[in-house]
């Protein structure tokens, strides 16, 4: 990009906002205006970017005069009413959001894998779920390599993965249950302290939820792959920062244990962590913060033929939202 | 049983150990005399039984005399080498540990599955690892509905599966970390604290751990299905106690959803929590402290055809492991 962009961030005091101007100063995006939006209650805050305060803005209609990139993520609802709005001002929008994920006329996009459809776009981009993105960086190349038919995977969510709120609450439950005082519930149903729960975003009347099928209908999308199955258990659990996912893969054509190493060995934005002789394996601690997804626990699964067992984890808040609309936004 | 038994057990001052004290007060087990067996370091403590303090002993060969059942729950070792006192003083052992689960001549019971197999023991009868008497459970009403092919699941597997020094350290931890002080890790290789560990035992050449393997190796000679196949992630989660399985299930005959729900419903010690529209589903933490475990989330696999999934927690101190010794205790 020869020009310094004005970008918009829309959600700039949630979770991902935050991380989503990191992300900007890490990469040294080329940032030559920041506005940052949220609702009316946050607007007048200020926000330290690149050196100076910038303050938060209420969210409107007319918000995005001027601006060439608007990253969301504020929510599927603000996403749906106001992508528009920033369209029609010319800018091209990144949401993370599930708002347009499975909509025809929107690519749904991690660079690594099908960077190329960013370019077919009208400007809107969207972001896949958090789950699915950390566990197709993996799949993947696994997938080029051998053909995927289908996983069995189940997830260990952190509670980031709900925002700034649910961090906050798991915080307080562990400070009352150690003071002996009661705790309190306000994001998860039920406590998340010491408990883990096999419930993120609401029930579909097959029994699975939401979050579990958007690593069947997102996978899909993503790599341009439409029988891939996917049955997913997503759970949350005690964890501050940082996705790990358990998958079971069966492939088409035949695998090779030392083959697989190697792609995943090869593959940008992971890291092979795999040598469990030495109790070294991808930890959700170990890449909280991190750019790059692990994978290890790798071996031939016991259980279907032809099939690929593996753990891997990232950082639901970098690749899972505002590195990846970062690392879009570059490409466009 | 028409008299009142000399009960021992080896392990007293362990965490299952203390389980299996409460149980058989609980269950009103006609205990007559009781043995409180560990190592010399714990030899000379005093634990608490039906309203007396009993002391405990220091483990010798010749601990078993006049002994009619011998509890054994202080690990493989100490098992192999004392369990065969116990019989030749005349007792009839049950054993917790690892040491005789995969030997032919010892029944491995869950007693609502296999109890006809006490019957068969030569003195020595296993109990079965913790998580997979938790997930046969579920699975074995299903596989009698509908003959079981083969599993994928993933664990959530509490602290106090690996005994009293977890529970203190994953206590420490998050007291260290809200203090601000560095963590101390003496049982696990890294932080449980926040964070998950896919690494439960050791690990075999296949990449699989011992535990991942206990399902398939201990689910076939529970269930008397000698092609029963099962891939299990283990992974330690930082609960303090009751275990979480995430099951996919394979069946051979068809399944039905509404037949399988029956069949659970009508399973002995099991408890159908399934009403996900109400955030109604099994949680380790309401799991803890109970004699029967709970399957919910109960649905149609969609990735593998003829399969369902299901979710199912217990707690690993009670249904695997004291509640389990005691209830075939009771019926031998």
């Amino acid at each position: 990009m020869s020009r310094n962009l004005h970008v918009a961030i829309v959600g700039a005091t949630g979770a991902v906002g935050i991380e989503m101007m990191k992300v900007l100063e890490k990469r040294q995006f080329p940032v030559g205006k920041m506005t940052l939006l949220a609702s009316a209650r946050s607007a007048g805050k200020t926000l330290p970017f690149a050196g100076e305060d910038v303050t938060v803005q209420e969210l409107r209609a007319d918000s995005f005069n001027g601006v060439d990139i608007a990253l969301f993520s504020a929510g599927a609802s603000i996403s749906r009413e106001y992508a528009p709005h920033a369209v029609q001002s010319g800018a091209v929008v990144v949401d993370n959001s599930s708002a347009f994920r499975m909509d025809e006329k929107v690519p749904l996009v991690v660079p690594e894998i099908n960077g190329a459809d960013i370019a077919s776009n009208s400007g809107i981009i969207a972001n896949p779920n958090c789950t699915t993105a950390i566990t197709l960086m993996a799949l993947w190349p696994l997938h080029q390599a051998f053909r995927v038919k289908r996983i069995i995977a189940s997830s260990y969510q952190a509670v980031s993965g709900t925002g700034a709120q649910a961090i906050e609450e798991l915080r307080q439950q562990v400070a009352a249950l150690a003071a002996g005082q009661p705790i309190e519930k306000k994001v998860y149903p039920h406590q998340i302290a010491f408990n883990v729960l096999p419930h993120v975003d609401s029930f579909l009347e097959t029994g699975y939820t939401k979050e579990e099928m958007k690593m069947q209908n997102e996978g899909r999308r993503i790599m341009h792959h439409q029988t891939f199955k996917a049955s997913v258990t997503c759970v949350r659990v005690p964890v501050y920062r940082a996705h790990s996912v358990a998958v079971t893969a069966e492939f088409e054509r035949p695998v090779d244990l030392k083959k697989a190493r190697q792609v995943l060995g090869q593959a940008p934005g992971l890291e092979v962590v795999d040598d469990p002789a030495n109790a070294q394996y991808p930890l959700p601690l170990n890449c909280a913060e991190r750019d790059d997804c692990q994978v290890g626990r790798l071996r031939y699964d016991c259980a279907l033929e032809n099939a690929l067992a593996f753990w891997v984890a990232g950082d639901q808040l970098l690749k899972g939202a505002a590195l990846n609309a970062v690392q879009i936004a570059e490409r466009i």
